[in-house]
Formats: structure tokens, C-alpha cells, sequence
């Protein structure tokens, strides 16, 4: 391919859903590694877990992110999630309960959300590719992080816009984490250079910014580092994951 | 149906798009009149017309609705329209020569934008019904109002939420005005009781509030007042339409 690191004007632009968190970094590296130009998007939509927008910052700046938005988003407004609304986030006992039902912390409609402001960036800069990191496998049951999601949203992107509907391209929707499981994925950005010391998972983080270690988040996350037989760089021993007792 | 106007907790709720404009204050109407339970969305997105949110508050006020957000999302990040950014807004001479290209006041994925966030608040309020004004005919040409789209959205909303996914209810988007001409829209919404005097059209209205006169929005809005043998209410003298010279 084209584009590598040295000719700039002839990469591709995707637009790269960056939340600050292990997956999305993973993804970006993915994009970067495909030879595209990375337009960064993250949203302050009002979650507990602001300090992720750190970790993108951080993340942005690692990779050759050409422009990187924080876009404001007050999902609050329309309450009704524990990620955003005043309810304490649920601790698991076991990492084996997750999944079984949707959790509370889902947010109503995010994935479509974030994707359609993505699909109205990736408009103006005119790229056809958008990159997220969502994963079927271990990712609590959320339902827009499923195929049939993508899937749908993709074909919408091509029906919803000026360039998809003058048919010269066709936007694509990439989730190349979808089938992937935690181990896989720290398997495979750790090949591709990224920096997970710089990522934070944590849906409940302590003020001082350590990760909680009992939520669905920090559980997963940590069974993936145990998995790939990889430690977490972003591990102290003051915020060591644990399963409660 | 059950849900008249006296039996409160019986209604069915529903999300309402209102930007202020004509189509949508219609659309308010039309929902009011099937008996569902009004919940108003207003963006605040970077528009040069923001006096549109004026008039939405005042067209809110007039109906029933239980409540209106206003919503900041600053799509000026982005950049890429006449109506966001600081590009002049075009004046076509002639009425007939709208709709033959996607114009340049084109917001990048807007309904689509607009619609995910409907769908978020929808969830949340347990709605499955989202209302919206878009018109394939009399809307110059904007890829994301046509039936196709509308319908992409709908398979996508009972994807990519828990609500939809659950099975046991539908997301139905409601595009009331979407074969109908601005001389029918204001038929209709004449025979509902609204109040096309609290509404505003123009998409690039003075400092003073009163319409350009020769948008595509006021001359469309003009045109169907005349074929409907309607005056047109928010009209007076110093900001008639006009087709220019």
C-alpha cells in the first residue's frame, strides 16, 4: 500500500472513535498501522470517568493524530444510566457473571450516537472509513456493539450523506475489534507499539485517578493481561484489580 | 385510541424534533393530535439561525409538551456548512431552481445526528415513537430526509438499543410530512391550531429577526402559503419574501 509514514499527503483520513480506554488505543493503532491519516474524536458526554479523556489526550498525542476533537455532549440531560446519572456502579463478584443480562451502566444509544457525530466529522474531512473499538465478546452485552449493529449503521452512513449518496465512495465502518477477546486484543497492540500504560479502563475511578478493580471494566481488563501473559503497565499496587470477596 | 387530551398518565410518550421552523412545529401538532405525551428536542448546534430557538421554546410553550431540551452539541468543531460555518448563505433567484442539487447549507449528517440523540433521550423516557419534520419535496435536496433514510434509522434504533433488542416494543420514527409540499404542511398544521406566527424559516435571518426573504427557506415557506391560499402569519412588511431581482 501506498502512504506509509513518510508520505503524508497521499494517506487515506479515517475518522477514529478514541475513547481512552485499551480498545480504542488498540484501534487507533490499527488505523495508523493501515496507512491512514487519524482524525481523533472523543466526547465529554458526561460520565463519572472524565479522567479517560486524559488518557486519550495522552494516547492522541502517542500516534500521529493529525487533529484530535473533544467534542462536548452533555448526555446527562437525559439521564438514565450509571455512567452518566447519579447511581452507583454495580461490582461484580465474579468476572464469569458478566454479560449475562445489559448492564446498568449502558448509556442509551451511545454507539449511535458517538458513530453519527463521527459519520458528520468524517463528512467535512472527507473520509469514507470509521474505526471504533467495539467487541462483541467482552463488552458487558451492550447491543450496539454487536455485528448486525455495525452492520446497519454502515448502511445508514451510505444513505444518511451527500458523498455516500453520490456513490463514488463507500463509507466504511471498521470494528476490527469485534470478534476479539481482551487477551487478543493486548495481544495484538502490544505488537503494534501501544503504550497501555497510558490507557485507563476503570468505570469507577478514585479520585486520585486509580482504576476501582471491581468493576465489569478493571475484571475484564484484568483476565486479559492474566490471559496473554502480559502484565498491565498501567498497574500499581494500589489500584491492583481484584474479584471481591 | 385511549390518551385524549384529559387522560395524562395514559399517553404514550413520544420524542418530538422541533427546530422552530415551520414543518416541525406542524409535526408537534400532528403527535399532539395522536394523543402521545410531548417530549420537545431542540438543538443549539452552531447555527447562524439561532433565533429558531426562540421561536421553538414559544411553539413548545403553546403545545402540551411535558418537556423541551435544548441541547448543545457545537458542530462548528467540524466545519463544512453555509449554516454552521462562515460561509455565505447562497440566494437563488428562482423558486424553481431549488432542490436540483445538494446545496450548500447541507449540514453533514445532521438528521442522523439529530435522530441518534432523539433515540438516546427516547430510551431513556421509555418512548419508541421519535418524530420528525424532514420532507423529501419542498427540502432542497438533503440526502438525510429522504423515505429511504428514515427507514435505515429505524432498523438501526431496534439494533442498537436494549428497548429494541428486548423485542417487546418497536422504535417507529414518524416522518408525517415527508410526501407532502410546503401548501399542504401548512393546510394541515392550519387545521391543527398552529401558530405558524411563533415559527421562523430563514436561514440567515437579520439582526433584527425578521427574514431574509431570499433563502431557499422563505422562498419555499413563501411559496406555500400563496398556493395554500393562506397569509402567512409571521409576515409583515419589512421581511417579506421576495424572489430577488
Amino acid at each position: 500500500m501506498d502512504g506509509g509514514p513518510m508520505s503524508e499527503p497521499t494517506r487515506k483520513p479515517a475518522v477514529v472513535l478514541l475513547s481512552g480506554g485499551l480498545d480504542s488505543a488498540t484501534v487507533l493503532a490499527i488505523a495508523e498501522q493501515q496507512g491512514f491519516e487519524l482524525f481523533a474524536l472523543s466526547f465529554r458526554y458526561g460520565q463519572r470517568h472524565a479522567i479517560e479523556l486524559d488518557a486519550a489526550r495522552k494516547v492522541a498525542a502517542r500516534h500521529r493524530v493529525t487533529r484530535h476533537i473533544i467534542m462536548d455532549i452533555d448526555l446527562r440531560q437525559f439521564g438514565g444510566s450509571a455512567l452518566t446519572a447519579d447511581i452507583d456502579v454495580p461490582k461484580h463478584t465474579r468476572v464469569d457473571q458478566i454479560g449475562q443480562e445489559i448492564p446498568l451502566t449502558y448509556v442509551p444509544a451511545r454507539n449511535t450516537v458517538f458513530l453519527a457525530l463521527a459519520l458528520a466529522w468524517a463528512e467535512t474531512v472527507s473520509a469514507f472509513d470509521i474505526f471504533l473499538g467495539v467487541n462483541a465478546l467482552d463488552y458487558s452485552g451492550y447491543p450496539d456493539c454487536r455485528p448486525e449493529f455495525i452492520a446497519a449503521f454502515e448502511t445508514l452512513a451510505n444513505m444518511a450523506t451527500k458523498a455516500g449518496v453520490a456513490g463514488e465512495n463507500r463509507f466504511r465502518i471498521h470494528a476490527p475489534l469485534i470478534q476479539m477477546n481482551k487477551a487478543q486484543i493486548v495481544t495484538l497492540g502490544h505488537r503494534l507499539g501501544v503504550d497501555y500504560g497510558l490507557t485507563t479502563s476503570c468505570y469507577d475511578p478514585r479520585p486520585n485517578g486509580s482504576s476501582c478493580g471491581g468493576c465489569d471494566a478493571c475484571l475484564l481488563r484484568a483476565r486479559g493481561f492474566t490471559e496473554a501473559g502480559l502484565p498491565d503497565p498501567a498497574q500499581t499496587d494500589e489500584n491492583s484489580p481484584r474479584e471481591l470477596e
